[in-house]
């Protein structure tokens, strides 16, 4: 099968057709149906195909107990009208590849493994990379099962429906502990390539990255009756906060969001006793992310203080910046700039991905493929097939060297 | 019975003992129990009860049928959690009024009512002042018939079930043709009292007043990896808009507030790809009130665009201004510096009440009771005792020039 036969298959599954969006949650009829055409493409190539205790899938080359096997993949899962790309095209790349290297005819000398991690995105259950999380040690069972979707169903009562055992689901140090290196080859959710006009780039570091809640609390009123000067409103410090956060970002060259916000009593005609906003931060290092938000808080001290409202701001998570193996990214850059003049432009990203978590576990390495929109997680994803198709090349010469090497 | 004792027996009823705050809504347990209590009032009295065909309560001294009759009375609903005098301050000072006339020996030249007007808050259905707007001809039993409450329950299955026949509502021309003024005693819902350190004030005009609809409608996308540059965000257009309508109300003296907000997708990791805030905003007259409009609409669409966003501004009603019938206020503004060399204080206000609604049909006024937190629809509203009394002793004076004229 060519890339795009094996694109084409995918395309309509976990579609909605109002949207033109992607649903394909965790444990739902659509993830069944990513399963089946990954357990599929794994027979048609005369892999060994397993699906680990944690729900992960597995297509092997090789026998893995052999130790130091390269893997490749990503995740089939999307976000809530999600686009097509992120996740997919690293999966799809990763059967290209292999099939690539068959027509090299490439001498395998270590195994070759090609993964789907299950519940990258989180949809379903509010915690992303659930699948690379349980198996890297980093979600505990218990904390697992504690996992519930929006309709009350719990992770271990989803997996159980889907015909897996969720008693079964913790650590796999063996399985990683056989692994030497692992790539993920992904959508680029920003457009530093197509900036650079350049269709592939190869991971540096996963940006530090956290979120903040800001509760700003005032005095509920009459909008029509209560004089400016009485007032006690929690939104204007709420708004200022918002345009510091955007001017703290400029200036660190960093990102800062508020994407959520909740208001009580959220009434027409009346002054809000409450506006909470939730900060999204991501920054290349820890000290520029510190100093955004030193920023930002700083201007939302002032604000709330000069309009009599109070301020608390809780830090809900974080997550430290997670620098790429360096020898591994080394290599693939030298691999990729081999038969060029030209060097493969090097990127930070601002996301999360299976290969952040397992990076802590085993070195990993990720490849980026351009997507002119620069759009994610949203219908408006893209990559042209030219670029893909440079991807499944770029993602086969690293293959290659490893295996080989 | 004492205003003290009238007022002690009113305050459980639908109190909330959680907030501290009210939930009489039309037609519910809490309303009945306000109706059965101003039911015993009249008839401690020796005054007529009537409920008249749109659910508002009637208690006469005299027969209405001749005429000219003098009536007084707020409400006894509630906004969700509101405060204990915004309405009932106003009947149960008409019924205190009133034992003051007797115990003057006010000889009863024309008929004088008391009235309990229904719904006036709209908490339940979402329109307020339904009982004067159905009496008034400014709702029509179709438009009556077609709210529905929170729950699905519309406005006629809500009236069948407290035992009212919702087919009779409608225009009520002969009961108010019969009416030569109508007074409402009402809590100020502000602090011009207070700061000029007036017990009692007149009211003006209810300014003109209306709710517009800000739709910025941008781009969704990933909040950790666009880029500033990349971005359009419609949370940035929103926030310098909130801003412009506090500078723009400041400048002409009126008010304009952002209490209501809508945010779609509302994820903590997603730009918006809708921010939808809905403004309300009232001045002294229509001139002031286009000025900040205008000045608001301007900022908005000049950050709207520069964000690369669109903007559509929706307006959701409009009242225009209330002007009090001039003689009548006059009069009481004679009659209640008779005694003094004190002006007593005339005021505009923000707040829409049956009294402005009636203007329409007869002679109106309003008078106010001092209310030193300026707060109200929240636990906060309050007046002092004293200031009661001296309300009370205001309306006696009023109503004793205007039955005896």
């Amino acid at each position: 099968m060519t890339f795009h036969s094996m694109w084409a298959e995918l395309l309509p599954v976990g579609r909605d057709s109002a949207s033109g969006g992607y649903r394909r949650f965790a444990w739902t009829g659509a993830d069944a149906e990513c399963r089946a055409w990954f357990e599929e493409q794994a027979e048609a190539r005369g892999l060994v195909h397993e699906v680990d205790r944690n729900g992960n899938q597995w297509a092997w080359l090789g026998d893995p107990a052999e130790g130091d096997a390269v893997v490749t993949g990503s995740h089939l899962d999307s976000v809530p009208d999600g686009g097509a790309f992120d996740g997919p095209l690293g999966v799809v790349s990763a059967f290209a590849a292999l099939d690539e290297l068959r027509r090299r005819n490439v001498r395998f000398a270590k195994p070759l493994g090609i993964v789907n991690f299950g519940d990258e995105e989180g949809a379903r259950f509010g915690l992303a990379c659930v699948g690379s999380r349980l198996a890297a040690g980093q979600l505990t069972r218990e904390q697992a099962h504690r996992l519930t979707d929006g309709d009350g169903v719990t992770l271990p009562r989803a997996m159980e429906a889907a015909g897996y055992d969720p008693d079964a689901i913790g650590p796999d140090p063996e399985r990683l502990g056989r692994i030497g290196a692992f790539v993920e080859l992904h959508v680029e959710q920003g457009r530093a390539l197509d900036i650079g006009g350049d269709a592939v780039g190869v991971a540096s570091a996963i940006w530090p990255h956290g979120r903040w809640r800001f509760d700003f609390r005032g005095e509920a009123n009459h909008a029509g009756t209560t004089r400016l000067a009485d007032r006690r409103d929690p939104m204007l410090p709420y708004a200022e906060t918002v345009l510091a956060a955007r001017r703290e970002a400029e200036l660190a060259g960093a990102v800062a969001t508020f994407g959520k916000i909740a208001v009580e009593p959220n009434g027409v005609n009346a002054i809000p006793s409450l506006v909470r906003g939730w900060l999204d931060s991501r920054a290349a290092d820890q000290a520029s992310l510190d100093t955004v938000l030193g920023g930002i808080q700083k201007a939302a001290r002032e604000c709330a203080e000069a309009h009599g409202v109070d301020l608390e701001v809780v830090r809900e998570s974080f997550t430290p910046v997670v620098e790429f193996d360096h020898a591994l990214r080394d290599e693939l850059a030298r691999i990729l700039g081999r038969d060029t003049d030209l060097t493969v432009p090097v990127l930070g990203t601002g996301a999360g991905h299976d290969a952040g978590i397992l990076s802590g576990s085993i070195p990993t390495a990720m490849l980026f493929v351009r997507n002119p929109t620069g759009v994610s997680h949203s219908p408006a994803e893209y990559a042209a097939e030219d670029d893909c198709l440079a991807g499944v090349a770029a993602l086969a010469d690293v293959l290659e060297g490893l295996v080989c090497r």
